[in-house]
């Protein structure tokens, strides 16, 4: 099958919900612009922005770095180490090998040397990782940013995370959770950096494609910790309808966005998903918790921007801390 | 594995959506009232009221009308025979035993009699066979009803045809379809009869459980018209959900119909869901379509209540009568 662009060269990518298939510098342009126009819709970046990528070495983020530097952002990008045996050095190395490939040194956070490695953290507190994970990420998505001077952070979820989540939160109604779900969260006084999902208009296929016709070498391998998540179930039912009927994601995602939409406020009127009891933070699996509403204040033991007296990061850390000692006094007795 | 509510008899239902698992006699209470607890909670019915319940031969709707019989309910059935080769006759087969053995005449309404059956109609307007199954059969329920006195019409969509719409509804965001989808829909002046869905708590799998330890022989096979209907996708998608995580089908329609959910007006200010324009009904599989709002008033042709000059059925039939008088004309060329 030829190219339904250039009609000259052979297709390499289907893309049954755009009826179309493209030869891989086709293929480029067409990603590029998927990216670029779910940028100037939801005015997700301007031009002066000093973004920080968060890449985990999987796909998506380092698609995410790849377009944005290719489309001429002042980008730098941040690893979390999440001290996850072996999958963690694996997903280090994959970022470390393509930011040089790029001439680039990412800002690399390693949490086993802040006393928070994620499987440890998660024993202790008796929380799902993910959740812990997400507590965590947060924390340092703004931390890095202000430190860094950084406008804006961008994260590689695509249409197949965004709409797993959309699905979620039907299903149960989570109607604080529809109401704040969006591409753009906007950043607050105080610390709250701006938070971007550029590629919330392509799919997973679509972002794999992406990288592995550009030779982006990316982690396969799932998160050992997610394999039970449940946006996993989500993604897969909704792969199965794409499937049967292509282009029901975007059609459903563009949908739920469609500023009209009773169960969404616009960016700017909804609170900013930062801060989130922890409670309610073991109900979520992605790294935006709902938040309290208001404005936030500086934590009283680390000074970072919280809606509660001490931050969710030294709330954890408060927990890991007691877990420790309490196991320590055991092993003594 | 033991009957968790009288702890003696053997388990023979699982129901992991309610941690349970039940012998055959302590389901029947159980299925019994999760029935009337929908029809208390919703008011579908009141003790006064002469019920038509449609029956189509399939596990759903002789379970409902089996039900509505021991809860003491005034009811009739309604059989409409499609005229689908094969597929009627075992259909038709089926409800005249069961209504025997309860000592019933069905009311039986024959399309090939009336000029549509539903294969030869759908290929005389060329559009999909579910949507012209849904104008006729919505024709009859309120013509029988009008004729028999009958209060409130019922038909037998349980909690997985329910929830298969309502994601199908939500994935494309009908806004209209959605603000009307309810297990009632209230009745109006004019010859439009209240319709009910009084198993909208049961689940399929637990409605089949039901007629099989109740001995009601069913037609087993689905309708051969529907096999490519998108609900059936829905279906499968939620199915798969529901097996990882049970509970979720009566959790996503037990919110979508809390009165505060943005996304419906409660059924006494929904507009009555009848008469649909043509290229509406398309997108409809299921017996009601989505109408226009306003008043009802007299089809010109034949008095069934309309919100057009003339009702879809009239205007169905007025099709079918074109279409085959250019075929006979250029069968006579």
């Amino acid at each position: 099958m030829k190219c339904k662009r250039c009609r000259r060269a052979e297709a390499a990518v289907d893309l049954p919900s755009h009826h179309a298939a493209f030869c891989p510098d086709c293929f480029f342009l067409f990603f590029r612009r998927q990216v670029t126009e779910g940028i100037r819709k939801l005015r997700l970046l301007a031009p002066g922005d000093r973004v920080l990528v968060c890449v985990s070495g999987g796909k998506d983020s380092l698609v995410l770095w790849d377009v944005l530097m290719d489309e001429g952002y002042e980008t730098e990008g941040l690893f979390i180490d999440l001290g996850i045996d072996g999958y963690s050095d694996r997903s280090k190395e994959k970022v470390l090998a393509y930011a040089a490939s790029r001439g680039k040194t990412p800002i690399v956070v390693e949490l086993a040397k802040e006393g928070i490695p994620i499987p440890e953290a998660a024993r202790c507190v008796r929380m799902q990782e993910c959740s812990v994970c997400g507590t965590v990420k947060r924390y340092f998505f703004n931390r890095v940013a202000a430190e860094g001077k950084f406008t804006v952070v961008a994260t590689g979820h695509n249409l197949d995370d965004e709409t797993a989540r959309l699905l979620g939160n039907l299903l149960h109604w989570q109607r604080g959770h529809l109401a704040r779900q969006h591409p753009l969260l906007p950043g607050e006084e105080g610390g709250l950096v701006r938070k971007v999902k550029p590629l919330w208009r392509v799919s997973e296929v679509e972002t794999a494609a992406y990288g592995f016709l550009k030779g982006i070498d990316y982690v396969t391998e799932e998160c050992p910790m997610s394999e039970d998540a449940t946006s996993l179930v989500y993604k897969e039912a909704l792969s199965r309808i794409e499937d049967r009927m292509p282009g029901t994601r975007i059609v459903f995602y563009q949908g739920f966005l469609d500023p009209s939409n009773p169960l969404r406020k616009g960016p700017e009127a909804a609170p900013i998903p930062e801060e989130a009891p922890m409670a309610d933070a073991l109900r979520v699996t992605d790294v935006e918790a709902e938040g309290d509403t208001g404005t936030p204040r500086a934590c009283a033991a680390c000074g970072a921007p919280t809606y509660t007296e001490t931050c969710s990061f030294c709330r954890l850390k408060e927990r890991i801390r007691k877990a420790r000692s309490m196991r320590t006094a055991r092993g003594s007795r």
